[in-house]
């Protein structure tokens, strides 16, 4: 079972993929992961990303961290998906299309293409949008000044664009999504999800399949 | 005028990219780069991908080229032909052809469709290929081990693909290509590619537009 974290900086994405990855070990080898990152050569490259070196067009963005999918696809999902475990992602495909696509006008079809190219058919079973209005994300992270990266001030721009990007995007396949309102208590939060996660379909077959 | 190096590992096309571009500077303001890299971003990239960290598929490998690409692309290779200067690149999207796909097994397809998505239309009005067997290539780089990386000695392993890769590729736009036996004295070699350069078309189009 694959599920993915999406929606703006600052939603509690990290935090609550870390409970999620925590509380499903009772039940299966679960493995957390992040994108982009999550391999050597993939970290590298979220560095390079996260550096945000002048005059870097978006298409090469999206080349980068889909070179960063394609390492963690074939190196940590893939493998840990055929040993039948369950695999939680901070981040994924949703991303590429909110950020470099809605957010900063690549066409929707170029990154669908060069998604499909790298996730060697690899599709989320389940995804958490954990919605937030997109300044209210950007001040959590403002409080925490040594987090707060260009990306964050990219965010604080286009952030209403990325939030309409997301609603478009449910709108194509919506039995994946499961959209959690990120401005509650990350107890109530993290328990939504939980419930959310153990009674999907796929989580049920996986429990009488072992 | 868009001008490209194409060959093996050793076959002399970073020296004789320089040694043509200072030629042509008699003529007209000449740029020289190279892929992957030529960017601050392009040059990380470089790095990352001659680092070759373990198990990085070959569609990443060609997707951190085409990110290093679209960079180059858009900085450097687009305004400087817009402003009618003379652009010498070694290497361009012939060697993502070569290397990730007839060399790693990656569809030509695919790869067609990554390069289409960067090079923003640009294409190579001539293309140089200094055509030598890979083992005497690679054996060329033994002599100087500082510079004896990892794609050298995947060359030798995979050399004899590439160069019928760059024969499958040549009969695709035979006109753009020039084949030069780089087994010859280098300056045999640079005068030969230097009246290759001065006798064709779009370069002597551009001094009569000038």
């Amino acid at each position: 079972m694959f599920i993915t974290f999406e929606g703006p900086e600052g939603a509690g994405k990290t935090t609550q993929a870390r409970i999620l990855a925590e509380r499903l070990k009772q039940w299966s080898p679960v493995v957390l992961t992040r994108e982009p990152g999550g391999t050597p050569a993939g970290d590298e490259l979220r560095r390079i990303l996260l550096a945000t070196y002048a005059g870097v067009p978006a298409i090469a963005e999206a080349m980068i961290v889909a070179a960063s999918r394609a390492c963690l696809i074939s190196q940590v999902i893939q493998p840990a998906l055929r040993e039948g475990k369950i695999v939680v992602c901070d981040r994924h495909c949703d991303t590429t299309y909110v950020i470099q696509g809605y957010g900063m006008g690549v066409p929707l079809s170029y990154l669908r293409t060069i998604c499909s190219l790298v996730t060697e058919g690899v599709q989320p079973d389940l995804t958490f949008l954990l919605d937030l209005p997109a300044v209210d994300g950007v001040q959590r992270k403002m409080q925490q000044p040594d987090e707060f990266g260009p990306m964050d001030e990219r965010a604080l721009a286009l952030g209403e664009l990325y939030r309409k990007g997301y609603q478009e995007l449910m709108l194509i396949d919506p039995h994946r999504w499961r959209v959690i309102d990120a401005t509650q208590d990350i107890d109530v939060i993290a328990l939504q999800i939980y419930w959310h996660t153990i009674t999907h379909q796929q989580f049920i077959f996986n429990l009488f399949a072992a």
